[in-house]
């Protein structure tokens, strides 16, 4: 299959055209993650690391200092610290979720314990931290670390949130910003920055990663009311069962009348949950049409990512990433 | 009293004469801890930052760069940097250990819950990084990643080593080097980096950081065999319950004869804990000498700690330092 081919998943064809960059991110991070002393390190993380996560992150970044015109070595260390940093909040998601499953595998909590997830998360944190410094950029720093404190900041934000039916679209955008978009934005304007890009240019990027990961994660979201395992190696009703406000839910209890909201305060607010609750919500998601209106504000920002690309010069790359928007929603037909 | 007054504790002594810089740190440690979206996150840290720590790693910094001359506002970043690292591992730590109990006071683990500890400790660290890129340092931030992967390494190192009897002296030593060496002598040498002090001296101060925390963590672990919880904060008997090879039971384990081996099998590896053994793992250490020679052991390290002072041009400050590591161990008696 030639590389333009534009039957392939625009992911595939990024992967194929940056297969050199990203074998070398794939030692880099295959090499940091050992450690002389702690052989439950490698352990853990290679449970992770080896799982074939689709490495998003890394290509953005790579993507996107190439697309710049860059030629060094500070990408391929970018994108290994991304990637790392994605591994570390995963595995502490994992113990904050108490989930079972991720990409179609047990977690690292159910195979070792949360101990191993929390300490191991803290030390591919440190080991990204350790890859960063040796750009050195200050700037590129400050990007990583202010996409750090966004993040936490998501994921505690989360947390509050989950159980209250008061969360309204604007706090569950302010929660996938922080999870999701920060790192996509981050990846996407330090290899920018690492190209010594033009600033419209770094801006564009960021604003491109940003608006994809908000696409990215309102569909992830989206699939849990109705995808299937095998495809997102998540269970549907996750979410449910972990009463997390997501925006099918929030558009649902809106349009709700006084039948339903008692419905969602029992499932949701009490956590009451019993066999039959999540058909019966998938049903009143279906009634109010939730599921379409949601897809629609995935594209929304789907558009904003194709936009902001329009700053950059036409390249492959650019095609490619622009497509890349597209698919991201294309998923959830 | 004098802030000469010999027979004052030289932590507080310390206290004194820094106190302007520290009332700096903890301002900004105030400030810094807030989150505008996420009000969990202030009252987690607040019930830890406000627990009345001793402020110790912050306070090395400062005297560090004070000592070396520095006139500028770093290390009060530095040093606030180091107290929310510090924060993040008491809070990790407190999941991993299941703890109840720090500093005499609930853990956030009991009065929030594990996520909270998880994601907040999260948040900490990623401030810390923001804090430290601040100073516009590739030295310091060099040093600070460098030794949060060790800090994290010495942690899952422990986990490991745990319930295991063939642990030996020189694990013991490695993992409290990163539990708590690896701060206290980073702490201690980015207030010299900040100063930009002679790197014989940097050196200097790093050796007396690490050989400090050595002492300072060997006495820790003494006292969980034979301190009160009022001094200590912690219950005589943690580290027993947890099952953690500390010096005193590392001493006696090679002591012991067949029985005794059997024992500390059936506690240590086993887990098999009844009433009275405690007490009797009491006996074995106090028979076989083993606290006064883990003493000795510390006794050491604090020497270390003040030879490597004399590199240090002789002030207030540097006597001090030097008290300060006579004090850590005299905590014993």
């Amino acid at each position: 299959m030639s590389l333009d081919d534009a039957s392939q998943k625009p992911h595939d064809r990024l992967a194929a055209v940056l297969a050199g960059d990203m074998g070398r991110v794939n030692d880099l991070i295959r090499t940091r993650m050992a450690s002389e002393h702690a052989p439950r390190i490698p352990e853990v993380t290679a449970h992770l690391v080896e799982a074939g996560g689709k490495r998003l992150r890394p290509m953005l970044t790579l993507a996107a200092a190439r697309m710049c015109g860059y030629e060094g070595d500070n990408h391929v260390k970018l994108a290994a610290t991304v990637e790392f940093i994605h591994t570390a909040t995963l595995l502490h998601d994992d113990v904050v979720d108490e989930s079972g499953q991720r990409r179609g595998r047990p977690t690292a909590n159910l195979l070792w314990d949360n101990k191993s997830s929390v300490l191991v998360g803290d030390y591919l944190f440190a080991r990204s931290f350790q890859l960063m410094v040796e750009t050195d950029s200050l700037r590129v720093m400050d990007i990583l670390a202010n996409a750090s404190a966004v993040i936490a900041e998501g994921e505690v934000l989360q947390m509050t949130a989950a159980q209250d039916l008061a969360t309204t679209e604007e706090i569950y955008l302010q929660v996938i910003r922080g999870k999701t978009a920060a790192l996509f934005a981050a990846a996407c304007e330090v290899g920018g920055v690492v190209a010594r890009a033009e600033e419209a240019q770094v801006q564009a990027l960021r604003d491109y990663g940003d608006a994809l990961g908000i696409s990215f994660q309102i569909v992830d979201d989206l699939l849990d009311y109705g995808g299937d395992s095998s495809a997102t190696g998540k269970n549907v009703g996750d979410d449910f069962r972990e009463r997390k406000l997501t925006m099918p839910v929030i558009k649902a209890v809106a349009a709700a009348d006084a039948e339903q909201r008692a419905f969602w305060r029992r499932v949701i607010e009490k956590g009451d949950q019993n066999d039959g609750d999540l058909d019966h919500a998938l049903a009143l998601i279906s009634h109010h049409g939730t599921m379409e209106a949601t897809r629609q504000q995935a594209l929304v920002w789907a558009d904003r990512a194709k936009s902001a690309l329009a700053t950059l010069p036409e390249s492959d790359i650019r095609g490619m990433l622009t497509d890349l928007a597209d698919y991201v929603v294309a998923r959830v037909r």
